[in-house]
C-alpha cells in the first residue's frame, strides 16, 4: 500500500477537491442570494451614518449590490465553487463591479454573524410564507364545512363509529388545527427576527456601528443581547424545523383519513384525477398518491429536527463549523412543508365528498344507539335497564341487517312497551348532532360560531395575494 | 404446538393479565393526581352552577374530592390497578366515600376530555416550574458573570482560540440562552393553557355545561375550538417536549465546555467535590460525572420527542388509544429537565475558575495578534502588509516559546521600525477586551449591559419561593 | 439572592440527594443482577485457575455470589441507594457474607469492563428472547394461514384494492417479516456475545489474565481486539434498538391493519373481549385498544434508538459517563417489544376472520377487471382493445351496483361479441388467485410452499420451552 | 374568495405542475440508471429463456438496452420529466430505439417490483463501498499506528487523564469500530441482496418467469418468500441507514479527538492545509472545518435514518406511495457516508502527531500514580497506605510544578523511607504501558497482536482497487 492509498483506485477527484466538494455550500446557500443582498445593504448604509465609510461609499455599495441581484435575477450571474459560499460570491462580483471599495463592505462584520442576518431573514421570509399557507388551507376548510353543515357522517374513535357528526365539524377539527399552527408561526417568527449584526466573528467589534439601526431596516425588531450567543444560536431554525414537523403531523392525519375514505369500504370520497393516478392495467384504480406522498414526507421533515437536535448537542462557544449543516435540512423541508400546505388546499378544493355514502355509514355503526338509551331514561327507566334494551335493540338490528330506525314501532314495543312512535323523530342522526350544542360542538349552531370565529381570524391573517 | 400456545412456557400470567398490564397506566398516571382533583371540583361546582345537579350535590363531591386528595397526600390512598387510570381511581375512591352521588361527577364530560384537561393541568404546571429553573440559573450565571467581568479567556471558534473574551461575557452567553428558553416557554404555556372539558368524548353533550368558567377556574384562559380536535390535540405535550429538548441542548454545550475545561490541559475550572467523583485508586482524578451524565441526558429528552412526533403521525380523527402514550415521555423528559437545570444552578455555584489558566491560555493563541495587525494599520502600514508582518512576529514568538506581548521591543523593530513602545498597551489582551464596546460585545459596558438587562428581565421573572 | 439559593425554596432535598439521586443507577440496573453473578463468578474462577487467587478463594466467592443471587431472588436482599448501582450492591453484600476475600473479587477488573460484561450478557439474554418470540409470532401466523388457505379479501396497493389474494398469503406477508426480525436477531447477537472482560478501566491489566475463558464460561465465543473500545462500545446497544424499532414497526403496520379491518365499513376482523375494550354506552363498540397501544409504542422504541445514537455522538474515548444512559432505555424498550410480540400472538390467536366480508368486499374493487382484460387478450383481441373493452364492463357493473361476475352473458357479449360463457370461470376471484404460482405468489401450491419453507425454520428456531 | 384560490396570487404553476414536481422521482432517482438496465436485461433474458418472448426479442432488449445507458454515460440522454422515474423515461428510450418489442420488456413484471430489484442493487453497490471504505479506513489507521507504538499519551475516561496509552492503542480502538461496522455491512448485504423480482404488482404473476435465475444474473443468492413483502419491504434501506448511521457516530467521536487536540491547549496534532482553513485576520488560526463538518454530518445520516422510521410505521400492506419517500434520504445518506470515510482516511494520512507534546500531558495528568502505589505495595506496604502516601506525593509534586518521576528521591523517602532509587524505573511512562500485556492491552506485544489480527481481516477485505 502506498502512500495516499485512499484517494487511489476509481475516484478521479484528488484531496483537494473532495474537500471542496465536502465543505462546499455555494450549491445550496444560493437560495439565500436576495436575503444576503438585503443584509449588506443595511449594512452599508449604516457604515455609511456612521462615518466608517463615507456615504458615498455606502451609495456605490448599495447600487452595486442592486446590480448583483439584477444579474443573479436575469440569470447571468456566474458562480464560482471555488468562492465556496453565496456571500463570498455577491462580494467577489460586488469588487468587480465597483472596485475596491467593494471590499469595504465587509468592514466591521465577519461572516459569523452576516450568516447569521442572510439566514434569519430567509427563515423569516419562509415561515411568514407558511404562515400563509396555513390560513389559506384553514380557509379552504372553512369553506368546504360552509357547504356541509347538514351532511353527516359518523365520528369515530379508535377508528371505531362512536357519534355522529356534521361533515363541517370534523373538516373544522383541521381547520383549527392549521389556525394553531399558524399562531406557533407567529410566536416563532418573534424569535427569528432578532439580528446578530455587530457580533462579529465573536466578540463585537471595534468599530462604531448601530446594529440596531441594521436590524430595522430589514425589518426586526431587536438586535442579540450577547455577540458569542448571537453567532452560535440555531434554536430559531430547530423551532422553525419544530413549527414544520407539527405542520406535518396535521397533514399526515388528514391524509390518512383522505386515504382511508377513498377505499371503497368507505367510499366517503372521489378523488380529482390531478391528485390520483390511475392504473393501466385496472380500470378502477384510482390512487391517492398525493396524499400518501405528503404523509411519507412527515417522515422527512421530523428527520430534519432530529438531525439538527443532533448536530447542536454539545458544541461549545461560540461557532462551529458542523452549524453549517443547518441550511440544508431547512431547505428541504421548506420545499415539502410549503408544497404540502399548498397541494392540500388544492386536492381538498377538488375533493368530492360522497355523503350519501357518509350517511349510510352512521346505519352500519349504530350510532343513535346513544341517543335511544337517552330516550328511554327519559320515559323514567333507570339507565342501566335502558342500556340493556338498548343493546337488544341493537342486537335485533344487526340481526336484519337494518338500522335502529328501520325496525318498526313493533319490534320496538316487543322490547320495551313504553316506546312510542315519538321514538324515530330522536333516532334521526341529524338529530343527535344538533343536541349537542356546546361550545365547539358538532350542533349547528356550535359549527357556525367556530365558522365565525375562523372567519375573524383569517380576515386579520390571510395576506392580500391570496 | 396448541391452542394458546404463546401463552405457555415460562409466563406465568395469562392474557388477561398481560393485556392488563400492556395498557395500564395508573403506575404512572397517578403524578396527575392533584390535576385530576382540581379539574373536576372545577367540573363540580360548574355543573351546580348549571343546575345539572344540585349546589348540594355540588358541594359534596367538591368536599369528598378533598378528602381524596388528603388520603393521596398521606400515603392512605389504596391503588387498584384493575381500575386502569388514575381518574378511575379517584372516581371510584370518591363513590366509596360520598356515595352515589359520586357517580354524578362524570356527567356531562367524557374520559377523553377529562384527561385532556388534567394533564394541560400537569403540563401547565411543570412547564412553569421549568421557566422558574431556566431563569434561576440565568440568575446564578449573572451572578458568576459579575465576579468575573475583567478575567478574561481565549475565545473560540472551531475550537481555535480566536479573540480575547472576558469571563463574563462567555458565561452571559448562556443566561441569554436560559432566557430564551423562559421566553419559549411562556408562549408554549398560552397554548397548553386551554380546556378541552365540554369537548365530552369528540361531539361536544348535550348538557347546558359552561366550559369557560371552567377554564378560568382551573386558571385557564380559553376554551378549545373544536371538540374533534380538543380531544385529539396532543401538540401541547410536542411543544412541551421541544422546549425541553432545546434546554437539553444548552446545557449540553455548557456541560461540554465544563468537561473540557476540567481537563488538566486547559485546567480552566476545579470542580467541587459535590459534582465530581474521585477515583480509588488516582488521587489525582476528579470526573465531572453531573457534566457528563447531563450531556448524555440530552439523547433522552430528543427521544421523547421523537417518539411522541412517531406517535401522532397520520392517526385519523378523533380519540385513539396510541394517543395514551404521551404521559410517560413527558414525565421523563420533565424529571430530566427540571432536575438538570436545578443542577446546573448548583454545579456553577460551587465551581471554580481557575482564572490564571485562563489568561495564560490566551497567550498560546497569540490572541492580540489582531491587535499588533490593526496598530500598524493605525501606523499607516497597509493592512496585507501589517499582516504579513504580524505573521513574522507570531512565528518569532512562537519559535521562543513566548507571547507576541513578551518580545522585545527590538525584537519587534526588527521587523518594522515603526513600531514603538505604545505597542505594549495595545498588546494587552484585557485592552482587546475593552475596545469591543458593541452592542453585546465582550467589552466592560457592554457587560454591564447586558447584566442590567438581564436583572431587569429576572426581576420581573423569577418567582417568589427563589 | 442568596448563596445556595438554587436549593432553596421548595425543594426539601439539598445538593448532595439531588446528585445522587440524579447520578443513580441501582434503581433499574438491579435488572441486571444475575447476569451480574454469573460474570463474577467466571471472572473469580479464572482468577482461581491463573493463581491471581487461591483456588480456595474463589470457591467462597463463587459460593458467597450462589449466597447473593438467592436472596435477591427470594426477596430478602436490601438494596442500598448510597451504593449506586447493582454491581456495588452485589459486591458490599458478598464482602459481608465472605469476610475481606469477597474484596478481592474485583481484582484485575474495573467497574468499566465489569458493566460491559454484565449488559452485554443481559441484552444477548433478551434478544435470545425477542428471537423466540419473534418466531413464535411468525408460527402463530403460519398456523392461522393454514386455516385460511381458500379464503380470499382485496389485496391492496395504495390502500386501493388491486388483486385478490387469499387470506393466508396476507397474512404470511408478516410471517417472513418477523422470519426477517429473528435472523436479524441472530447476526446482532454475534457482535453482542463478545467479551469485554480485561480491558479493565481502559488499557489492560498488569494481572496475568485469561479472558478468553471467562468469554467461554459465560457462553460467549469471542473478546474484544482492543482495550479502549472494549470499554467505550455501546454498539451493541444501538444494533438491539434497532432491530426492536424494526420489530415494532412490522407490528405498527399488522396492528394498523388489524385496527383498520375491525372498522366496520370493512368488517374484516372481530376481535375477541380480552384485546378490545368495550363503551358503558354504545352497545356497538369494541374499541381495538391493544392494536392501538401497539402502534403508538413503536415511537417510544424509536425514541430510545434516537436517544442513544444523539448519546453517543462525538465521545471521545474511552468510558464517558454519558454511556450510562444505555441501559434505561434498552430497559424500556425491551419490556416494550418483548410484551409487543407476545400480545400480537395472543390478539391473532383469538382473532375471527369474517371470510364472508373479504369475499363480498373483492366485488366492490371490481378485482377481477384484469381477469376480463386477459380473458379477451386470449382471444385474439389487442391488450389496448381489451383494456377498453373491460372498462366499459366495469362501468356497466357499477351503474348496477353488482360485479362483473354478476354481469350476463348477453350483458358481456353486447361489449364484445367474442364472449362466451366461459368468461365466467375466468370471473372467479378464487381462479384469480390460484393463477398466481410463481415463486411467492399468492397461488395455492405458491403459499403452501411458503408454509413448507417457514415450518422448516420455525422447526429449527423454535425453543422447546414454546 | 373564489374557486382554486390557492393557486392564485403568485404561483406562477398550476396544480398540475406543482402535482407533477411534488410527486416527481426523476431527478434524483436517475442515479439508479445503471441497476435499473442490468436488472431489465437479465429479466428479458429469462423471459427468453423461459419462452415468454422469442430469444431474439430478448436479445433486442438486452442490445437496446446497452445502448440506452451508454447515451446516458456519454450525456445524451433526454430525461423527460413528465416521465417521472428513470425506469419510466429509459424503457420509453428503449421503444424509440427499437420498435414496440421495447413494450414487451415490462411482461410479467410491474413498476413495485422493478423498482424494489433496481433499489436493492444500488444499495447493495453502495454499501460494498462503504464496506471497502471502512476497511481503507481501518488499514490507514493500522499504518498510522505501526507508526506509533512507542509513543505515549494520557488515556482518558470521563475526558480526564486516567492511565498513559500508546497512540498506536488508541488509534487502533477506532480500528476495530470500522472493522466492526465493515462486518455489520456484510450481514446487511445478506439481507439486501434478495431480489423481488416476481412480485409483481403484489400477488405473483400468472406467467411462468423462473426469478431465481434473474437473481442469480445479477448476483444475489436469494428471492422473496412472498410477494406481497416483497414490494412492501423497506427493511434492507433501514439497515442501511442504520449502518451508515453507526459509523458516522463513529466518525464523530474520531473528529471531536482531532478537533479536540488540534486546540493548542492540547496541541496534540497538526493538520495539514489542505483538511484545515486558516484567517485572513489571524496568522496563528488553523480551523480543523473538515472533522468540524463530518462530525455535524452525523446529524443528517440520523435524520435519514428516523425519517425513515416514520415513513414505514403503521403502513397497511402492500406497496404504498409513502415508500418513495426511501430514496433520497438514502441517497443524501450514501454521499455523506462514502465521502467521510473517505476524507477522515485523508485526513489521517496528513496528519502530524506531536508526540512531544502527549508524552509531556502525560505529566500533568499524573499517570503514573497508579504504578507508585503498586510498587508500595510491592514493598510489603497495606494497600490503603500505600494509596495515602501516592496521594501526599502527588500533592507535594503539584505543588513543585512537576511530575512524581522529578521528586528527588529523598523528597520521596521523606513520605516513605523504603522508597529506594528502583521507583524510577517503575515512575517511566512507558514502563506503565509495557506492564498492560492483556489481550487487546496497550501493551507492545499486545498492539502487535492487534496489528496482526487486523492485518490478516484486511489481507482478506481490502478490494483491489485500493
Amino acid at each position: 500500500m502506498k502512500t495516499n492509498q485512499s484517494w487511489g483506485g476509481r475516484f478521479a477527484e484528488g484531496p483537494k477537491e473532495a474537500v471542496a466538494q465536502y465543505t462546499d455550500s455555494q450549491s445550496y446557500d444560493r437560495a439565500l442570494y436576495a436575503q444576503d443582498i438585503r443584509a449588506s445593504q443595511a449594512h452599508a448604509r449604516m457604515l455609511g451614518r456612521q462615518g466608517v465609510i463615507s456615504q458615498n461609499e455606502a451609495r456605490i455599495l448599495v447600487n452595486g449590490l442592486d446590480r448583483v441581484r439584477e444579474e443573479i435575477e436575469a440569470g447571468n450571474f456566474v458562480w464560482k465553487p471555488e468562492l465556496e459560499d453565496v456571500h463570498m460570491n455577491i462580494e467577489a462580483r460586488l469588487t468587480e463591479l465597483v472596485g475596491d471599495v467593494g471590499k469595504k463592505l465587509h468592514t466591521g462584520r465577519s461572516r459569523n454573524d452576516q450568516v447569521g442576518l442572510t439566514f434569519r431573514l430567509f427563515v423569516a421570509d419562509r415561515l411568514e410564507t407558511w404562515r400563509q399557507r396555513a390560513a389559506l388551507l384553514c380557509s379552504v376548510l372553512a369553506d368546504k364545512a360552509a357547504e356541509h353543515k347538514t351532511d353527516i357522517l359518523p365520528g369515530c374513535t379508535h377508528l371505531q363509529p362512536a357519534q355522529p357528526v356534521s361533515l363541517a365539524h370534523h373538516l373544522l377539527a383541521y381547520a383549527w388545527m392549521f389556525r394553531r399552527d399558524a399562531m406557533r408561526l407567529e410566536d416563532t417568527l418573534e424569535r427569528v427576527r432578532i439580528s446578530p449584526l455587530g457580533a462579529a466573528a465573536l466578540a463585537g467589534t471595534t468599530y462604531p456601528l448601530d446594529p440596531l439601526s441594521v436590524a430595522d431596516e430589514v425589518g426586526f425588531a431587536e438586535i442579540y443581547g450577547n455577540s458569542m450567543d448571537a453567532v452560535s444560536d440555531r434554536d430559531f431554525v430547530l423551532e422553525a424545523l419544530f413549527d414544520g414537523s407539527t405542520i406535518m403531523m396535521h397533514l399526515s392525519r388528514l391524509c390518512e383519513e383522505i386515504i382511508l375514505w377513498a377505499n371503497p369500504a368507505f367510499g366517503f370520497v372521489r378523488l380529482s384525477d390531478g391528485y390520483s393516478t390511475g392504473s393501466s392495467i385496472m380500470p378502477q384504480k384510482k390512487n391517492p398518491d398525493v396524499a400518501e406522498l405528503m404523509r411519507g414526507k412527515t417522515g422527512r421533515v421530523y428527520g430534519a429536527l432530529t438531525g439538527l437536535l443532533t448536530v447542536m448537542k454539545g458544541l461549545p462557544l461560540a461557532y462551529n463549523r458542523d452549524m453549517q449543516e443547518d441550511k440544508e435540512g431547512f431547505l428541504d423541508a421548506d420545499r415539502t412543508v410549503e408544497a404540502s400546505l399548498r397541494l392540500m388546499a388544492g386536492m381538498l378544493e377538488e375533493l368530492t365528498f360522497r355523503t350519501d355514502r357518509m350517511r349510510e355509514a352512521c346505519k352500519a355503526g349504530f350510532l343513535n344507539a346513544t341517543e335511544l338509551a337517552d330516550y328511554l331514561v327519559g320515559k323514567g327507566i333507570p339507565f342501566r335497564e335502558a342500556h340493556h334494551i338498548t343493546g337488544q335493540a341493537v342486537a335485533m338490528a344487526e340481526k336484519a341487517g337494518k338500522g335502529l330506525e328501520d325496525l318498526t314501532l313493533g319490534e320496538l314495543q316487543s322490547l320495551e312497551p313504553r316506546i312510542d312512535d315519538s321514538v324515530f323523530a330522536i333516532l334521526e342522526y341529524a338529530a343527535a348532532v344538533s343536541r349537542r350544542e356546546t361550545p365547539g360542538g358538532t350542533g349547528p349552531r356550535s359549527v357556525e360560531t367556530q365558522l365565525e370565529q375562523l372567519h375573524q381570524w383569517l380576515g386579520q391573517n390571510l395576506g392580500e395575494e391570496n
